[in-house]
């Protein structure tokens, strides 16, 4: 039987949709209620659509379902990959009134998305996140696109769900190092802006990584909530948003270097997380012993806690440059005052940054 | 001396933006009260860079311009030269603070429109449209995009431009067989909404063939202005705006089947419009006569009014079938109820339907 565990409302106005977080809701939710038209085009992967296409299919009684299984994997967030989506989409006659779903993790989750925003210039989606990460992160927020050969994400759009559904089920069969990359994005939630949180997760971080249902739901409701907070006050991350990025362009500066895939996308937040609180302590923010009570619970996740072999200073230097975060050329970062509260500086120290980049390279 | 010869406002409340339609423009006009911060990339193609790029640098003066120059053509309206666009931005760095601006027909700027609504899912981007085609037509109104090899402009985004800065000077360097593209959308706009326009065009066409400055900026101005009202009304295309589409439905089945670029999008839909006047005779709305005032003059411009060689009714069934315009697998079409007054509907008779694609075939 479906268990609603939890239900939360992200407040965008006209764009509002909600968040459903439970058990056994895959084959058994009804999502018809945010389908417009008859069609309904499911976005998964080859690795999701085995597990989870035929409960997912049962969401849409009496809608006209086709199918899109797209490769696994962060280094298929390209344009040829998403063309596919569009190809069937053209194939099976989709008209604007249709409805895409996305089943799968952040990748499927922000192509789908793209797809759903760029269609005929835009029609609705549904996210079925089936990773931690794209439940606590990437299905809340309408950020969608696709990675540039120069850039991750580079190319996309904003473009909210009508619904999303989380069924915590699904992540019995996620790998533990994908469990771990979700945690951080978890973390994340903890340090930026909520320090009881924080004590909940040092709490409950065993329960967490042993996939203990109630503790999952309770953590993923926590995430969304926060996320959905930041993002109803600050849509288009004009301002407030920018936090959500905590140890992002150390992350993302991380994962391109690494090559697409290679790290995942919460193992290079984890690691980016430590190196914004060592960042944080050089600049005169928290101490030593917060930043060593951040590490922990990080280190608990199971998360990298070093740069990528052969990854030098000037690679960060270089790949940090073109974020998206930059305003005209002034590198912009993600700190904390303290542990739960982050602020957004352009003014970080260039020694202190080039300190924290030495700390955290493999040397020579 | 620059000549501001009509200025307007599209009124769509917080993106609501200027067009600007002058003589001697290019190389004068002050572009940057609409440039947000110090980058500028300015997208053209082959053909219309060595013309007029110098010119529209001047425009910006101050700012650090980028150039990226796309081939001409509508075959590369496509998401390989799109990521051109995307490509020279990451390269020289671009921020989310760049303005792009479009410099050449519509091709570019629906190119460089969609370049900017997803480059850091989303920059502001100006409109300097240098064909009759782009100025009357796509550089209002906010729709961007590529074509996709199953149909056209399937993949795109409503994105507004800051400001569009019409020069008529640049028509004197137009290829005749464009003019008359051009001139195919002016007529549109008498048809659709605006009886006493259509007796004006009458009056003007030799003028406007000819290129006569006065004619041209009239039509212009009568044109943006026609298109700004409709747009204003209804931004999203979710009524009235359907109407602008007037003799598309037929005209992207024509474009379709000749492949991209050999009939100008104008060609295919003054040979539409026609095709969509006969249905309407058919349907009982106009008469006969009206029929020929509007071929009347479509013919003056000097357009099309046979459907390509070779190609079928069956061609036609195939390729509407596909139209964005349609809901639900009906076909919708934009007909005539008067001259000066078009509406929309999913009820045309099949049999008429038939009888008007049997009637602009060659037949075999």
């Amino acid at each position: 039987m479906q268990k609603v565990l939890r239900e939360l409302e992200v407040d965008l106005g006209e764009r509002s949709y909600p968040i459903i977080i439970g058990q056994h809701l895959l084959g058994e939710f009804d999502l018809t209620p945010w389908v417009v038209g008859n069609q309904v085009m499911i976005v998964t992967n080859d690795t999701v659509a085995p597990l989870y296409l035929e409960q997912a299919k049962a969401c849409f009684p009496g809608k006209a379902i086709d199918v899109v299984v797209l490769p696994d994997g962060e280094k298929y967030k390209d344009w040829q990959t998403l063309n596919l989506i569009f190809t069937a989409l053209l194939e099976k006659r989709h008209t604007r009134k249709t409805t895409l779903v996305a089943l799968g993790g952040g990748v499927v989750g922000d192509m789908t998305g793209f797809a759903a925003a760029s269609y005929q210039r835009g029609v609705p989606f549904i996210q079925i996140p089936t990773t931690l990460l794209s439940q606590v992160d990437s299905s809340v927020g309408g950020k969608t696109g696709i990675n540039h050969p120069l850039g991750k994400n580079m190319v996309g759009a904003f473009h909210q769900p009508e619904a999303v559904l989380i069924d915590a089920d699904t992540l019995n069969t996620l790998p533990p190092r994908e469990v771990s990359a979700g945690l951080a994005e978890v973390i994340k939630y903890g340090l930026i802006r909520d320090e009881p949180f924080l004590v909940w997760l040092e709490q409950n971080m065993n329960a967490l990584v042993s996939l203990e249902p109630t503790a999952l739901g309770e953590a993923i409701y926590r995430s969304c909530q926060c996320k959905a907070d930041v993002v109803a006050q600050d849509e288009k991350e004009g301002g407030l948003r920018a936090i959500l990025n905590l140890g992002h362009t150390f992350g993302h500066a991380i994962e391109t270097f690494a090559g697409y895939g290679n790290w995942l996308h919460g193992e290079a937040v984890g690691t980016g997380m430590m190196m914004a609180a060592d960042l944080s302590v050089r600049e005169g923010k928290i101490s030593r012993d917060d930043q060593a009570r951040a590490v922990a619970l990080i280190r608990r996740a199971s998360l990298p806690d070093r740069a990528p072999e052969g990854m030098s200073v000037e690679d960060f230097m270089g790949l940090m440059a073109v974020d998206k975060k930059n305003v005209d050329g002034a590198l912009r970062l993600v700190l904390l005052r303290s542990l739960g509260d982050a602020y957004v500086t352009a003014d970080a120290s260039p020694e202190n940054l080039q300190a924290t980049l030495q700390a955290f390279i493999h040397q020579g």
